[in-house]
């Protein structure tokens, strides 16, 4: 891995019963290896809470959600003294009948932070109520859906939930062609047809399967699993360089992370995080880049499959029987 | 829980780290229970695979499409020769640039069935790849995107993957005040402004966290859990009785389950879909609407804890303290 | 009209040929007019133009946008100065793969603005491709599909384009069931289940119809009518009272007007403006607030036309008789 | 034009205020025209009315349409009785909570039909009242907004609402670099990249513009222009052949078209139709290839232009004054 907090080797912690995920994984990560390695960027990062403050009319709602943008000051000074790691980046607000729904934007140090945004929202919505005397506010929750948790959305996409990382790749022609006998053509034409199908089914991902990865590495390392709902969205994209090589680029624009709070202190999800130097304070960023990079190794491995035809024939071989149903 | 399929009592067995979670969970239950049961229902049933074919250009990928319709009786018969368990139900079609993207939808008895359904469908690929004279097939992938499996889509909500599921009650008012010390308008009312906050956000959800439930149900369960990802979409839907009581549903569009195959038959797994007499064949419309009722236990419980504004408190009490990072 | 712009009574200008659609908008206004009238306001204001910058990688691409946050001031003054009556509110960014997307969010005053934006924002990325000295700008585009002109959009939705405009009303029952033959009751329940609809349908619009209105008033008017993709987006929101009276609002988060610049300056159109005070500068918002109020009485005349079963009947009565194919 | 129906050289008539507008598809139509021409094929044709009946639960709802299902054929007979033109192709069901969504699917010969399938639907649905003995329907709506007429929706892209059609050209480098100043790399580059931004923004339309063909010719032929909501909807698709000579094609799923009734049989807008031989029975499918046609060279030439640079410069030349704002 060449990134800006990940670099070097790393064996990733994989929580699976698939006998083929592993495998197709470890291909993908040869090729990426040979090739010079994947450089990897957190571009993103932004945890929320979204309540919403209903008025009497639409009118009045706006005028609140003016009066929050004067008041944000105080409103980031309230939020913050709720807990020392958290910060209050900005408020979004998006108005709809007479509804403000307000998105706090934070950074929460390396944990997850779902909890802590909710303790500071809380605080900020409490001074809330007993400070604005702009408008009367009729009624109010700490939740409206727009945070989005645990949630796949176009808000997640956008503006960020959890870190927004990239990782990318020149895949070498030659080295696909001898570890996964697909080429680089194939890869690239599949990626694209892969896209408009992407559009015709209305998903949040135009990649293979960033859930599989996701969801062993979260398992393994004591994450939210929950959160694999917004964290398997993605963005993949290509360029078939002008030697046939191969620049393949994933970003996850929602990736939940956290390298302390939560399952990560748990006996043996620790464990995998301190196996990738990735436990504690100051590491989150690392970690997320490690994820990003393991997510571009199995979208080459399982593209690289399907442009070469063997990807069933490769389930026979080291798939699992079982005794009531026979192969599955 | 008052199903087709699963009546009676149920101790869902959740597997987390969540402290509040299992509480949560369990005031829900109550309510439901208290309020006289929930009803369940498995309205769909569908898995697919979606290979996609490319041709010269739009009329033969047309025509192409036209020949799948003319010859599915011999495309069934070939894909369902691939497995006794497997029965293909309807090829669906998608036509964009000169492609054609097939759905193939089947049922896989128990099994959440994605191999067997890529066995069928590479053996029907393989025969049309071989029959078909209508027009040139230019080139085939096993795979183009539309599946949609492991990713939240729209595809999924409308057409249904895995299991189509949907788990209504009423709620009584007095109950709903008793146990969670919310009233149902409130309730009701949440129901409401999160709608408008899910379509504004385009987010595939207009619930509070259906993920919580499935994932910790999929993972204590040996379910495949990456498929959080699409199984966690929802739709929820809610009615104030004349006396105040309050109907509420939940559907869950894609809920993919199994209760054979995969990593239900790991030892734990296999013990926790027993206790619930869902281990085997014939069992899995049961274990899926026992999943819908968890969700809506859940749904009830946290949105009545936002109408009631004690969300984070019962966070406070509740949750872990983390050596590193303090309160999470 | 009781708008913050527009107040008092308005004969709202309507080109079509279908001869129901006037009769239908007419009992609508009949409603709101009896019940008391509509309230609307403006709530929002952003038109742009979003050009895209393309570097070797994503953490580049991540430096430009912050290199883009501390020049904001400087771009501000230059965009500003290609036009008196822009302003330059803020700049979105959005990153992904190694590529920024930024989106230029301005006012135009009373023009629709979108060719202002093109120069302003053309003017805006000379001098950033002369100034920006912290990462080397490998290409770049002036328009990279995230404006979304003319296009329905999550985006459109979430971050306003043109204007943001909200009508509501509180109908009395007595009047509807008059006018209409139709009890609020029933005019309730069908927007709760169209909503359902909405959602499983991956719609961006939750009303009936509010591209008819919005159509018809821009023909009229000499607005661009290719606008209509985006202006055509709508959010419904319904409460039933106690008194049984109903609660309607209807949402524009995208809506494209101007009274000056374009086809607003032809002869009959003018006319059409001027006949609703709605002509050159300053008029905008009134302008936006009535084509809201008419979506409004639209959506209640057809939602209504629905719940009393009278909808195609309507059409036999009034419709036109074609001398090819009959009725049609 | 060297359509299945379309073929030969067509004067497109485009009703538009925007000067810049008919030369930049004036432009288009030279690379296409001077490239060997464009294909085109109609690979879909649906038009749609979508009821919604409403039962105690979810388990009755599924009966519903399980008896749909079975009465298929004397549904059929019963709606198409209702008019000489109308074909009922298939129902498509999507059940949600106690809630079953029918789409009725027809063809409509060359109207665009939204009327005749109202009533065929209307018919349809009260023989269902009459004779649906299986279950108790407790209330039903003639439109649950899932049809979804003059929306733009994810079931429109896929499911086809109207025409289906695809426009192809093969551009030659050469050409396109003598008529637009570009390159077809750039061109294809770009439209890489915008795919990325239409992702990003949750848009129905990765291309540049098709709205702006669609309505200048619906306009001019007498089309219900409030169609554009959905017809704008499109899938551009693009593949730098060896030689840099650029395949490029669009798909619009949802076009809503017709050649006779509604505004087509006004004296201007007939002539116009008749000018391309589009006028009455038989001439559906020729015309909405020529519209494909139109769509597909404007998105040829504004992708050019945006490549090139010369966007807002060639605004400026062939723009209009507006005496009031002064350029817009």
């Amino acid at each position: 891995m060449r990134g800006e907090h990940a670099q070097g080797e790393f064996y990733v912690p994989l929580a699976t019963s698939e006998g083929t995920l592993v495998a197709s994984y470890n291909r993908g990560m040869k090729v990426l290896h040979e090739s010079g390695g994947v450089k990897c960027a957190v571009v993103g990062d932004n945890m929320q809470r979204a309540p919403v403050f209903i008025f009497e009319d639409a009118a009045q709602a706006r005028r609140f959600a003016d009066w929050i943008v004067v008041n944000t000051d105080q409103i980031k000074a309230v939020s913050e003294a709720s807990d020392p790691f958290i910060r209050l980046k900005h408020i979004d607000y998006y108005l709809a009948s007479k509804f403000a729904y307000l998105r706090f934007n934070y950074t929460t140090g390396d944990a997850a932070g779902q909890n802590m945004v909710g303790k500071a929202t809380f605080a900020a919505c409490n001074w809330i109520l007993q400070n604005c005397d702009e408008v009367e506010i009729r009624r109010y929750f700490l939740d409206g859906n727009i945070a989005t948790d645990k949630k796949a959305s176009m808000m997640n996409i956008m503006r960020t939930r959890g870190k927004r990382v990239t990782a990318e790749a020149v895949i070498k022609r030659d080295v696909l062609l001898e570890i996964m006998h697909a080429d680089t053509e194939s890869l690239y034409y599949h990626s694209k047809v892969a896209s408009i199908g992407t559009m015709l089914a209305g998903a949040n991902n135009n990649g293979c399967h960033s859930a599989n990865a996701i969801t062993a590495v979260f398992m393994a390392t004591g994450q939210d699993v929950a959160n694999v709902s917004e964290s398997s969205a993605a963005l993949l994209y290509g360029e078939l360089l002008e030697n046939k090589d191969l620049y393949m680029s994933i970003t996850l624009p929602s990736l939940i992370v956290a390298t302390c709070g939560g399952g990560t202190g748990l006996p043996t999800q620790r464990e995998c995080l301190e196996a990738l130097d990735c436990y504690g304070v100051g590491k989150v960023n690392k970690f997320a880049e490690i994820v990003a990079g393991t997510v571009l190794a199995g979208e080459i491995s399982l593209a690289a499959a399907i442009s070469s035809l063997d990807w069933v024939s490769s389930h026979e071989q080291m798939g699992r029987n079982d005794p009531v149903k026979g192969k599955v």
